[in-house]
């Protein structure tokens, strides 16, 4: 049995069924086959966060079946779901909760056109007012590295800390995204490959015409400040 | 509470479904993604249009949660939906009904390839006879413009303006489509992307082979005055 | 009212029908947009076809709107549908059932890839078997020919009388299909645009290797007769 | 009437209702087209698998018209579905489970990618870890094989034996997956056609960057040992 107090208790069921329904969204914005990608979401209040099983069908996932884990990623015994293995991204999910105090929700995809880029290593060009506003610059490449030791989470923090992105590239792997909550990091992964789609489709075409930084800094700025009523992007 | 008579109640609610039903269609058509783009429709026999909100998730539009403006793109304060923000585009909505007496509705989206080409800087050239029927020529690229204040409006009308076209490509931003009614915007809109993706994909593969003018002009003739029973692009 | 016999009035609402629900699956397919493309069936035992009304909403479909033509292309008075211009390809349509009386079936849309290939006024080759199989040899190209009179079934009769493909791509419009029944007809427009876009992209990466052209009359002989239970493609 | 005793035809009937299943998700992941595309699945405990019949729509797929062969590819006489032809491709599924014990599902389709890389007769390099983790490398190329007697089969299996690739291309035609069970070759389907879009992507849009031989390695195994609790790949 659990032995939150009844309000975290509350946060935790929201959660579950916020992290239940934003697969879905994954799934529905065709950013994932078969039974890849993962989203997960931190418990206000608490050193708590939510992830998905591993390896179960997309239609399979319910709040029951979602993990509960402790910031050092392992699964807390006794809770729904704890009977099976978490993510197996479930620690580059854990370092950055640990190191990212803002961030709120993390996303792992292998969207086709962000992994394409992330197979050359290269960064996205910021040529288009979306990405200006979304992501206030390029998507960045963080660093190759194996799965099964912090050495993800690291290059996710290491790269994004201190950037405008919420996304990153990482190197021959796929998309990261962070937000300030699951479904900010949602929309950002939804966006990435929107961004990386349109960007590698115009340069196929010719060149690209660049946006001035001044121009971009305008927009980013507008964006977090004017769309929506609570800041985003830049997570603070 | 709104003071209009009866018959322009009963447009406004017209319009306000009307408007509802064609962000489905915009979604359902490939061209958004999360809570992007947006369809504004002019009220018959008033000076006032309704829009969408700003950042609400396309599962959650209804007729009463969208806005009401008059043709500054002020929300007319006490109408259904009126406490939340208008799409963060009412201004250049705006601009087109005041500038354009004859233009019923007005469509933004970033579909991909539209955007690919307008990250190009680049016209579409008219080689497909579906283009010809449509828009009657190339599509158009408008000027770069930071949204927020009048200059995405005026480059749509400048653009548009005498041009057998429905839909500019504005410079690193998207398409926007006008149109005799919001409808008739919307199937600018799905028909921009589908002539950007063809023609994209045409030259991707080996040389395009031009129409001539005089099998364009023929074309768009006919389609305007034989195909359907109204007018439609050239908007007389 | 109709003057036929029970037994061609049973053929003809069997046609509406099956018309009705091939559109559905033009759409399923993704071979077209907005109220584009059409597909007819002729009435057998009569000198009559049917096909969809120009301009209607794919939802909106339904046999009692489907229309009634002569083999001129000519509505029948008086029976369901006829109140609606039919599709502006009517004659092309019609064309071809006067000129080759083994098609039961013709569809036209502009799907993407195929309407590329067109664009570029060049013939697909065919370098997969799947292709062999079904066209028995490369797609032709058919002339440039403007819309209204008998030069786009012209254009058709002459590019595939003789031929083994049931597909042809219209230079710089689209592909047209025909086929022993309106299905046949649709399967060789679901294959038409499927063998565009996995030839285009083979392609784009590097280059084809060919296949001999005994494997391609092997394949295409053993398909006529060994798949199915009824003789398909050369329409003999 | 069938003769097997009754844990048999447990397992009969359990297979065909997989069977049945899987199809749905060849066609819900866009792997197939039309009545394109086929799963088997052996049964357990027997010298017996099930498979589609051919040319069936995928719509109308249902347990009691799938078809239970001899691993000759023969048809048992007096079971469900035997008054239909089988899919022209059970020749070499049955020769892949005559001359591999340890395959359990075979699925075939002609999905896009995949395709395109078998009309170069080009194997996919192995740059992404998705890659490694599910294929251990590169996706092998089969030889060029006319359907209807051995040399299809042979051709997967003298391609795959020993390799740890459960996907092969085979030359201009598309790929054959394998798996312990139907449901592991069908993901097998959907990830070879997920890697051969992202590769070839990425390939379009500038030069790739390689994965040591020893990263992928160790992607491999950790892959097979870690995630899930039964072997995947390498089918030991």
């Amino acid at each position: 049995m659990s032995t939150y107090g009844p309000q975290i208790e509350v946060a935790i069921a929201r959660v579950r069924a916020e992290i239940t329904r934003l697969h879905a969204e994954l799934f529905r914005n065709g950013l994932v086959v078969w039974t890849g990608g993962n989203v997960s979401g931190r418990v206000p209040g608490a050193e708590l966060f939510v992830i998905k099983p591993s390896g179960v069908d997309y239609a399979d996932l319910a709040p029951e079946n979602m993990i509960l884990c402790d910031l050092q990623g392992n699964v807390i015994p006794g809770t729904p779901g704890a009977d099976r293995s978490p993510s197996s991204d479930t620690a580059a999910h854990a370092y950055v909760y640990r190191n990212m105090p803002d961030v709120g929700g993390v996303v792992h995809t292998h969207s086709t056109y962000a992994t394409a880029w992330a197979a050359r290593n290269e960064a996205i060009p910021c040529v288009i007012t979306a990405m200006a506003d979304e992501f206030g610059g390029p998507i960045p490449v963080g660093p190759f590295a194996i799965i099964g030791d912090d050495s993800i989470g690291r290059g996710i923090v290491e790269t994004l800390a201190g950037h405008r992105s919420r996304a990153v590239l990482m190197a021959n792997h796929g998309p990261f995204t962070i937000g300030k909550d699951a479904r900010d990091a949602v929309k950002a992964a939804v966006m990435v490959e929107d961004v990386a789609r349109t960007v590698q489709l115009a340069r196929a075409g010719g060149d690209l015409v660049p946006i001035s930084q001044d121009s971009i800094d305008s927009l980013f700025a507008r964006y977090q400040n004017v769309y929506g009523q609570a800041p985003q992007g830049a997570l603070k």
